[in-house]
This record gives structure tokens, C-alpha cells and sequence, in this order.
């Protein structure tokens, strides 16, 4: 079913952008565990809307109601709901949209999938207000994570042309991955950072947008995570990053430019370094055979630019069948890769705890 | 379970490279099918080692004994199960792989998982050698799948640095398609294929190998197949995509490429062509949300080269715990890539005809 | 995941006792379904304690809040969520049962698995108030049932020692089934129904409690739903049924009668009636080899006697790990069977909904 | 999918009674076990036709080969594929059959389900030849249950009217149920058990045959086994054991007779032990709220009496659509449940190795 991933830490995320509320199930978490709440609260502030200008003018609530699994703020044993309610939703904005679908939106098959009874308020259930769950599950597998010493972080790699410095996929530390965290345009770089802020101006004063890449690292994973063929560490990741919306794509270590190598360039030597056994390169991205390999895991996925522009669009109207042009209102991220960063964290996580 | 996949039409893999048999239960089959023989043995020839040059010498039946689900040729509604034993194994050749481990291969990870447990033989469970019962269970969803339609056909994208042409996201057609599963080497540009066999012939010479991508298809699918979140038909697909062995990343439509561009440049206008609703271009793959849109989906798969290579490689023996030099022995192909064009094609359409 | 159950109509119920709220997450409702908000009324009063004798002075609101998946009272194909807030909790009652465990309880079990950090207040996540949200969605399913002609229905078969008149497995009717839902205590035969009562009462004045038998039938559902092995339509109601607290058994038509019995007895002989194959008789309860003959669905499930009563009993106080006394305070059903009937309803069409 | 069942040991059984093979592949051994093949032997002995006057003529061979999973007796961590060519099979002897369904077999709802493409050679899917690779995964299960300190084992409790006498559910022990293993015809109390196969024999004389009751107790489990709601241990074994075809019915600990008690009558208290917390009784068989309470699981499943007799019986031709007499030719088991037993600890264990 496709609101639910996981097995050993299992998640149901529900809702739809204009609904009364989205939240999430989470199966699978040990009785005990005192919820880290500050972690989980920085995680959802990232990920939320705030004051930045290439962000939605919408506000949302910084923490979900958390109705069921947890007492007196340590966890029970039984399956834990958490509830955020939609407040300044302005579906409004929505109802010329029902019949005429945004282009590179769901909108169209999601009219034709459920019969023109798509709630298609906000987006509805692909809207990406549905990574707040997804967030909020993120953090707390982040803080079982760390209980076993694996870390994850990422940082934008890139907005249209402009890229920020790469993570060095052999030497990337806890304390860089956990610094970015606290940075409000988390970049590696600082010069990077402030022009993909002034390209993101850019797009949005001209009514348009921007994509971009997102780079992530998990750092701590002992060797021998992962199963072979179906459930490998890439496999996982794969299938949970692609349920953040406007991702098309992933590529893990070497990726794509690796398929340009021969295997004399691209394969990683074994070396002893302190006793224990690592790759001097790592351009296999941490994982071999779906397997992890004690190296950093690090992939970066690939966004499209936020499909609601402000420019006026063709499109066809459903109901009278006829081209039509659309100019979509609402409120809406200019580029959504800077919120993206906490989900594309969270997809990790999630699949990581998971195979753990 | 890492080696299942689907629910409606459900695999499960089994065997090792060098064990008595490899081979997959299917579940979900319709009972009545009469299986399509030629299709099958097609596709699996065409993922067979034969006598390409750039294919490793390793003889293999070609078709596997089916022992159970089929009565004279018509499926009976029970689970198929098809073996293929292994012969022609030369296990000698690894005895020396046991204990030091091939570089970018599961070797090391492996054998710390299973704590030095692990058949070694071949790659065991991690062998190439696993993509034939996933072929044979493509080419049964394949014939599933044009019952309903649709059709799932791949190229050679890339050898190295040789390009063949792309696909055309608008108008690739069945008979494209269907042309490519005739052609020894599958390119669509006959000039760009002698120039990838060339590059891999140099690289084989050199005792090297060659990564690639494959492009891959998918025409017919109605509108509205895949759900949202995990069950997308990315998540899926991907999920699929890297249970093939060598696969480091994977991107639909203008994936990473369209990371770079504007939401003015990327989105794909609606409009009506012959009275069906259509996109003017398919920078999106095919999927909006997780769904199909009902223009053609394309992905390519990125594919790193071949790890197993005929130079000397730096290495650690597990034993001793010491620095070491390997030499692989054993037949290996300079480059999977071309045998992995059915096996992209069969992660596809397996994915594809769960989600039907 | 123990909380979730099915796969295309999936339910994951959340909550405890004595939480903020209990609920379920539904997936796989078809876009496009007016929900029949009296049917929904009907069958979670039946479930509630209302003033009946037998029943917790408990009392509990009577419709659970949606706050996903509809729209304007119509379903959109996203996940439902139905929450119940918790009120008129007493927690206080169950401060001194934490540490020391009531007989024939799960208290005991659950204080060792959850490292003794399980939410005892009110029987937690093992609570009969957990069926609240499973009787929702037995609703919910019953309602589709209906849609596609099958009819669940039950009645209390029997309470201590006295029996209700069986159903006529071959004849039962839906006019049967829908008027006991009618009933404020559903048994066929009145006289019976007066004497259970009786026999609560009696208990109940001593302090004691009773056990009883609930007979259910589903009706309409076509020939050869069901799987073969492990996904038969014993299979699946049983694991839901056993969802259901206190059911320590279940059979299917004849049952642990049947197996004191001759073939040449026990066997259902075809024949024609009105051109339909049907059974003479019905001991094999509607389904062979896991599949449904046609014929109605015919099951028995027995609850044990509540295991809280008023009466001291014998336990260990967990802490000091000495032998004591145990008086319960709280307010307990004497019986449970009469407010399980919608229980095992639910269960039953949770189970049918996912074969069709 | 309903031919496979668990997710940590997870079984996938194929193949007809007639196909050319029947198997299963075990997912989610770990490595290093050397297989126990006395154990195997023994147990799949236990189950195979032999020279019992109760049992069908028909020949099997003793034991499955093993083509993967397995080197030199070890397990290596890959999925284990165990296969029984089939032998000495009488097709011709079902001909007749294909179109005259046998009563309370699963003939008509197969035919019906399947369109008639139905393997009904021998019973096909729905044989209890199909038990033959449960018993396989069920022996490995309980070798790896053995690890852990768990014991499963049964007796025959009931054939027709004759019963043996009952496990005592407070003090069964190891040395019982193993010593059970060993007996020919397995029941606690021999003179029972020669009244039994009086039984049997008297059926078989007059063409009919007989039902029974087969108890199953699982011992050394530790307090808390089992997961809330769907995955309690009530819920697994008695999802797993209704695979077993001709099961009925199910009751744990008092179960049906139970349901007649009084709380006061039913409870079990708990006691201090040797130090141990203990119940005084067992009427709650090993299983509070699906979690094991540390004393013994008990459980009961009823058997209806084989439906294939030499009598002849009514039935329709599904061809013709008429009403005919069908006499069964073919060789059948007057009684299944001798060779039932090791059926129901395989289902038991299967169903525990999960949970744990």
C-alpha cells in the first residue's frame, strides 16, 4: 500500500494539503525511548515554510499533536500517531484548478485515477505539505539512529547552474553533516549558497522557478547493512526518496559520471587504515551488492523545478475538452530544493532504520 | 525479503552462482495463460553470455525447467517455478576470492555479514549470474503486460563515453521497441554501436572494463497507474532497477539534466492531440506524482564498470589482516551492459505489472 | 507489523486505553464512495457500553472524527483517518495495577516485553477499547461488502452454559442477519437472549463474569474467493477474529464437531437447485481449500469469561517479586460477548474486503 | 500472496501434486547453521504415506534435494531451495474428476476460480502432497527454534470418538513431545491409540473414513513473544495452521470449553515458582493479549474427516450441468491425522520462529 514503507519501524502517513489534517503512524519504535522533542522541532522548522523568500507564504504549525504511543513524553510500545492540523489553508485558491490540471503536476492523473474525485485542494495527498509527516517520522528514526551511531546529513548541491562544493565522499564527518543543520541555506560553501539564493530571486522575479540536487551522507553504518537484490541500501533509499515529491532522480557514489569510467578508475581499492578495512576511494557510495560497505553512504538526488509557476501555461480543461491557458494562483515555493533537505534527510533515515 | 518482490505478481529468487540450481518462484500468474515460449527463450538469449566478445566465455542453458504452475503449456493458477541448474561452473577459479576481496565487489561486506559463511563461488548470491531467473520472470510479465497493451523495450544509452541517440520522449513506438530485441547489439544508431564495441574491445584488451547506461520504455500504460508516496511508479521501477547488479543510479525524463533548468523550460504543457490529452514534450518521464500520465515512461539506468577486471588491484586479506595484491582470475565480461539491456527491461515490466 | 492488517484494504489502528485518542488509518477505500454515516452510527453503538447491565459505566462518544481521505462527506482515494478522542478516563483506577499483574490478563506479558514502560492505564494498547476503531472499519468494509452483494451478520450463540438456536448454515438469510442488527441483544431466539441476561446478571452479583460463543455468517460472496495455503478465507478471518481480545478459538462449520464424525456424514454432496450448484448441507462453513463454495460463510469464535472481576484473586507484585492479593478497581463488562458481536462483524468483513 | 507466509524465516511453497515438483524456498536462514538432516529425515518421515494400513499406497521419496542455499551442509545466507520431484504419481486416476467436483474437496470452488485450468490432477495446489515441503521448512524451523531452547511437539488427541488423553498444560515437558516423535502412532496413552487405528480400520472397511483432533504444545518460549492485535500468536499459528488442509478449527488453552466457565473458574493465577513467575493453571494456553505469558502454548486444531471415501456420493457434472454419482478411484488416507501431526508442529513453528 503505498502511504505505508517499512517493516521493523513502520510508517502510515495520511492526509491531504486542505484536509483537516495530515500525520503519520509509526509502528515498530522500542517502548522506552524518551523522544528527543528539540531534535524533532529543529527538524520540522527546517523543513517548515518560515520567512525565507523562496519559500511559501503559508504558516504551519512547528509540532504535531502526538495523540497516542508515548506517555509522559517516553514511548509505550504501541504505534504512534502523530496529528498536525491544517490551519490557513486557502482552497479557494484551488477550485479553478480542479478541471484544468498544472502542467508537470499530478493534477491530471490523479483526476483520471480517481475519477474526478481527487480532493484536489493544495494538491491533496501529492502535495508537498505531506513531507511534514514524513519529516516528523524522519527525526525520530534519525534519534534511533544516533543511538546506534549513524549519522545522516545533506546539503544542497546545487540550484539550476550554480553548485555548492561536494561532500568528500571518504572523509565526511559527523560534525560537518550536524553543523549544516544549522545553517538557514545549508550549503557547504557560503559564496555557493548566497548564489543560489540570488538565482532562486531571480527565477521567482520572473514568475518561474528552479530545480536542483540534493547530496546526502549516513555516516556510522556498521559493514553488512542491507540484503541482497530487492532490499539493498540502494533499493531502500531509492523507494523512500522518491516519495518526496519533484524527485527524478538518484544516483549513488560515482552515479552517472561513473558510468563514463573504466572499471581500472572507477573501483576502489581495500587498504588498512588503523587496523580496519576501507576503500581509499569511494566511488561505490558506501554500498556494494546493496550491502553496506563501512564507507560513507552518500547519494544525491535530483529535483525538478517546482511545477506552479506564475506564468501563464497551456492546458487542456477536463470538462469541456478544450486547450485552454492557466495561470495558477496560490502561494508557492520558487524552488523547493532549500525545504527539501530535512525530507530528502528523512527518506534516508527511514530507510536506513528500517534495514538496520 | 530481499529476494521477493510484488504483490500481485509476486517473484521470488533463489540459488548462487555455482550452487546445484538458480531459479524463481512466480505467484499470481492467471491461470489459462499459454505461456509464450519464443518470447521467453528471446529474452533470454538475449541476456545469455553466447559468444559476444565482450561477454564472458561461461556457457549456460538456455531455458529453464519448468516444474511446477504450467500443465501442457497453459498456466493452472499455482505458483511457477522455474530452475535452471548450473553447469559449467568453475569454482577453482574463486578459491583464492574467499579471503581477499575484489575491489567495488560485495566480496568484503558479504563476508562480514554472513561471517565469512558466505558462498563465495562465483559471486554466489551476488553474481550477475542471479539476473537470469529475474529475465525469465520479465519475459512472463512482458507477455502479461502486452496482453494489457503495453509494451517495455530498452537500449544502450552509453558505453564509456559513446552515445548512442536518445529515444524520443514523445514518439517512441512499439515497433522501435520490439526492432531493438532483434538486434544483436542493441543501439539505436548502428554507427554509435560498432563504436561502444570497439571501446570495449580496447578496454578488454587493456585487462579493463567499461560502465554504461541503459534508456529504457515503457508505451501503453493508461493513465492513473501507480499511487502515491512509496508505491509511485519511480519508487517502484527504481526499487526494481537496482536489484540489477551494477546499477549506481537511475533518472526519469530530463532527470538530472532537468534539475538545472527553469519550471518555465521543464514543465510539459498539456494539449489535445486526435482528442486525447496529451503533453507537447515528456520532460517528465511519464510520471507526475508517482502516477503514469499516459505518455511513454523513460528512465535510464546508470551502470558502473564491470569491478571484476584482468590488472592487479590493491587488497586486504581477511585472514591475515594484511595488504595485498589481487589478480582475478576467471571469466569475466569488459562490460555487463549489453547483457543487462533485457534485465533493465524485465525490472521494468516486473515493477509495471504489480502496479497494473 | 502487528497493528496493520490487510492489503487492499489496509487498516493500522493506533491508541491506547487511555491515550489521547485511539483511531485507525484506512487505505484502499475507492475514490468516490459516499460513506453511509448511518450505517457507521448503527454499528459503532452496537459496540458502545451504553446503559446496558452488562456493560462499563464507561461512557464513550459515539462517532469517531475524520480528518482525512473525505471531502464533503465523499472519499478521494486518499488514506482515512478516524480519530477518537479519549474521555472519561479514569486512570487513577489502574495506578496499582501496574506492578502487579491481573490474572488471565495481558499485563503481565506486556510489562516484560516493554521493559516495563507499557502504557497500563486502562488495559493500554491491549484494551477492548481498541475495537472501537476496528469496529469503524468494519463498518467501513461492510459498507463496500454491501456494494458488491455480500452481507455480514452474527449473533451471541451462547453465554455460560446457555445456547441460542444455531443459524441453519444452508438457509440463513439476509433479513436475518440485518434485523438481530436491530436488536438491542442479538440472539435469534428471544427466550435465550432473556436467560443469557439473566445469567450475566447472576454473575455479575457475584462478582464474577462469563464467557460465550458468537456465531457469524457472510452471505453473497461469489465462488473461489480465498486463496490457496496461507491466504484462505479461514486463514484470514481467523487472524482477525483472533484480533478480537478475549477469543481463544474459532471453527468453521461443522467444526470440532465435524471431526468426531464419518465422511460419508460430514461431507456435502453437490446438487442443482434452481441451476445453481449448491451443498445439501453446509459442515464445511462455505469454504473448501480456503476458497468459498458459495455456500454462507459459517464460523463460531469463543471468548473466555472477563478476566477482571470483582472477586480477590491471587498475583505477584512484579517489584517487590512477593505473592499478593489482588482486588480490581474499574469499571469492567461482567460480559463481553453481547458488545463483541460488531467486533467480530468487523473482523470478518476486514478479512472478506481484502479477498475480494 | 497466499503460498508464502513470515517475514524473518520467511517460506514460499509451489508445485501441484502432480506437476513435476513440489518445494519451497526459506528466505532468511542465517548463515553458518549446519543443517540437521537427521532431523529433516525423521520429521518428513513422520509425515510420509509409509506402510500404515491409515495412510494412502503411494510412494514419495524420503527427502527433498536441496539446490541452493546450502554448501557442504551449510547454510551461506542465500534463500534455500528445497524440491521433491514428484514420483509414482496416478494422474489417470483423476481424469474423471476434472468435471465432477468431490464433495467438501476443493474441486468446485477451484474449478470455478481457476476457469476450469484448474491442476486437479491429484488435488493439484490444494493436496495434501502440498504439506510434504511444509514439513520441510517446519523441521528446519524447529532447528532453529532448538537453538533458542523452544520445543514443539504433538500428539494425536482425538480420532473419531476415541480420545487421548490431554497434554497436562502446567507441567508438559521436552522429554514428552520428544519422546512422541519416536512413537509409530503418536498418542500419549498407547491403548488409546490402538483403539484409534481400530477406528480407522473399521472406517476403511465400509469405504468412509474418520476426522480427529491433533493438541500441539510449544514450550521454553520466553514472557512476551507475540505482537498486539493481527500478530499476536494466536493470530499466527492459527493463520499457519489453517494451511493445513482439512483443519476446521482452532482453540487455545480452555478454548470452546472455557467460553462455558466463569472468570473465577477460568483465570489463572499468578505464583511465585522457584523464583519464576508462573500461572497455576493454563486455561489461557501459553497466550495473554498475543503475548506468551512464559508458560506452555496449547493449542487443539479439529480435523474433518478425509472427504475422499469409496462410497458412492452425489455431485454434479459441471459440463453437463447435471446431477450424477461419483465414485473416487484413486488411493486416499482413511484418516489424516497420524500423519498430521508433524503437518501441525510445522505449522506451529513456523508460525513461532517469526514471532521471535
Amino acid at each position: 500500500m503505498s502511504n505505508s514503507y517499512g517493516e521493523s519501524f513502520k510508517i502510515t502517513i495520511f492526509g491531504q494539503s486542505h484536509a483537516d489534517a495530515i500525520g503519520v503512524v509509526i509502528e515498530g519504535i522500542p517502548a522506552g525511548v524518551t523522544l528527543d522533542t528539540a531534535l524533532i522541532a529543529q527538524t520540522m522548522t527546517r523543513r517548515a515554510p518560515g520567512n525565507a523568500p523562496y519559500a511559501t507564504a503559508r504558516k504551519e504549525p512547528d509540532f504535531p499533536e502526538i495523540v497516542s504511543g508515548v506517555v509522559n513524553g517516553v514511548t509505550c510500545g504501541a504505534p504512534l500517531c502523530a496529528i498536525i492540523y491544517n490551519k490557513d489553508t486557502k482552497s479557494k485558491d484551488y477550485d479553478a484548478l480542479h478541471t484544468v490540471p498544472r502542467p508537470s503536476h499530478a493534477d491530471f492523473a490523479a483526476y483520471v485515477k480517481y475519477n474526478g474525485q481527487y480532493d484536489h485542494r493544495g494538491g491533496g495527498q501529492f502535495s508537498g505539505r505531506m513531507t511534514a509527516p514524513l519529516v516528523f517520522a524522519g527525526a525520530v528514526a534519525m534519534q534511533l539512529l544516533r543511538e546506534k551511531g549513524v549519522t545522516v546529513g545533506a546539503h544542497i548541491a546545487q540550484i539550476g547552474a550554480v553548485k555548492d562544493d561536494p561532500f568528500d565522499p571518504v572523509s565526511i564527518d559527523t560534525t560537518t553533516l550536524n553543523a549544516l543543520k544549522n545553517k538557514p541555506f545549508c550549503t557547504l560553501n557560503d559564496e555557493a549558497g548566497a548564489n543560489m539564493q540570488a538565482a532562486i530571486a531571480a527565477a521567482k522575479s520572473d514568475g518561474d522557478s528552479l530545480g536542483g540536487v540534493i547530496e546526502c551522507a549516513a555516516l556510522g553504518l556498521p559493514v553488512g547493512v542491507g540484503d541482497p537484490m530487492f532490499s539493498g541500501i540502494e533499493n531502500e533509499i531509492a523507494r523512500c526518496v522518491f516519495a518526496v515529491p519533484a524527485v527524478k532522480g538518484i544516483e549513488f557514489g560515482s552515479g552517472f559520471a561513473g558510468a563514463t569510467l573504466r572499471g581500472s578508475e572507477n573501483n576502489d581499492p581495500f587498504s588498512l587504515k588503523d587496523g580496519a578495512i576501507r576503500t581509499e576511494t569511494n566511488n561505490h557510495g558506501g554500498c556494494l551488492g546493496g550491502l553496506s560497505s563501512g564507507m560513507p553512504i552518500v547519494f544525491r538526488a535530483a529535483f525538478k523545478p517546482t511545477p506552479s509557476i506564475a506564468k501563464p501555461q497551456h492546458s487542456v480543461d477536463l470538462v469541456t475538452n478544450e486547450a485552454t491557458i492557466l495561470t495558477i494562483p496560490g502561494r508557492h515555493d520558487p524552488c523547493v530544493v532549500p525545504r527539501a533537505v530535512p525530507c530528502i534527510e528523512a527518506a534516508c533515515a527511514i530507510a536506513l532504520i528500517n534495514l538496520l
